[in-house]
């Protein structure tokens, strides 16, 4: 699979911006799970065949199993996307960063040991730390620009030259790192503003937008203010919502409406 | 054991500031590991043991062992440090920073799962993106500030307010993050002027320090230039450098003798 080429083709033919995120939180399970040994593998997959038909890519996020020790459940949940999803692609959400001899375990633990088709990055550590996922030019590389969360911009926010770091990253990203055409950035979407001038300053590299849903984002001005020329250009990731959506026998179903619903909620500002 | 306290009390009682990176490669391992199921657990504890007396703390890094789906043996490894040299604490190298929901499963990974003393992080994300680290106010908090590699400077180095970013870094760990007095920056030892720059900023706050070795840092340049007013305050880290000094069936010894010329050229500019 090559990334851009599954993401693009994905857009169109499932009609779908929605990115599903699969951040397991055992204690957030139904209580069918309450005795699984394997819960976080067999919750994850209820989701992943619930959802697939409203997800252009799937994003497990490495810290939720890792804290649990389940690399094992992660690496057969890739698998099982592959194998039962072909043509989705799945982004390792894990915001990786090294020198560029420890770069490159990284990028072996994300694409050989996990399989996966991209990962998100993060740029602190300049182009030589992204360099290794970025010569894997059949895979995505995600980079942090402008993030979601309160503190984003202690840093992201400082002014060099009249222009936030944030939209150095963004043209840095564009003019010099995207050689192979397969990098993308993080955008949140709790300011949308700034969303527009990201997407003035890349043309259309792809965008993973967290924090609609359980952050506050707003998904009118998300789509308005970032889709590309062609109404797509996005990834709007959703985690929680979807995963929690439901909480008894009916949680997948009920997984299954919410990423719909956004779906159907994105579509309306296309 | 609280980091801070022992990385204090083994400066002075062993009186060594060198940091034992732990950074296993299989393909450089000695001859008599080549069939051995178990080698990287067991060449890094031969590692482990016959540095420890030159050592103030070990750092395993994280990529080498994820790369390998070795996360049991980093497990064990960091167990045995806990015993066999307990006073000795053990930095995680896992370079990570998410959303705060996020941060809180990397800190119960370096903290819980593998019972590691200090965390290296990333500052791209903003203080809450590493304040469930810094909650933990028995555990160290090493973070980025200007770093060893070749792009460093991409980010790094831009200019706010007629400081660089790194500068800018250092004083918000200073003055904003360390109220538990749990933090340390890492400050390459490739760019000597920058070390006495942001000494001049943190005060004492530790520096971990890559960069002597492979990457060429100078010793005595890392050490007049960012050492406090005791003649402490680094942790000059080598890996590759020790780990690999000899290859034959003497390699612990040569790791030993390496780990102890490296104590001693820190110690003759203290």
């Amino acid at each position: 699979m090559n990334f851009m080429q599954a993401l693009r083709t994905r857009w169109q033919q499932a009609d779908t911006l929605v990115c599903v995120g699969l951040d397991p939180e055992p204690a957030r399970f139904p209580a069918q799970f309450a005795n699984d040994p394997d819960a976080v593998f067999n919750f994850c997959r209820a989701i992943v065949d619930a959802t697939a038909g409203y997800a252009c890519s799937f994003k497990p996020q490495i810290a939720h199993f890792a804290a649990l020790g389940a690399e094992g459940a992660l690496t057969r949940l890739i698998a099982h996307i592959h194998a039962a999803h072909p043509g989705i692609p799945v982004i390792l959400d894990s915001k990786r960063g090294d020198i560029g001899s420890t770069a490159q375990h990284y990028a072996a633990e994300a694409f050989d040991r996990y399989a996966a088709d991209a990962v998100t990055a993060n740029p602190y550590l300049g182009r030589d730390s992204v360099q290794p996922f970025l010569d894997r030019a059949d895979r995505g590389v995600v980079i942090l620009c402008r993030t979601s969360n309160p503190g984003a911009g202690d840093l992201q926010d400082l002014v060099i030259d009249g222009r936030p770091l944030y939209q150095h990253v963004a043209e840095k990203v564009a003019r010099e790192w995207n050689g192979h055409g397969n990098c993308a950035l993080v955008v949140g979407a709790t300011w949308p503003a700034q969303l527009k001038e990201v997407r003035a300053i890349v043309g259309d590299v792809p965008f993973l937008v967290p924090g609609v849903g359980a952050q506050g984002g707003d998904v009118e001005a998300v789509v308005t203010n970032a889709k590309t020329a062609d109404g797509t250009g996005l990834m709007v990731s959703s985690s929680r919502a979807i995963l929690y959506a439901g909480n008894g026998q009916d949680f997948a179903a009920a997984a299954a409406d919410a990423a719909r619903a956004l779906r159907d909620e994105i579509n309306r500002y296309r």
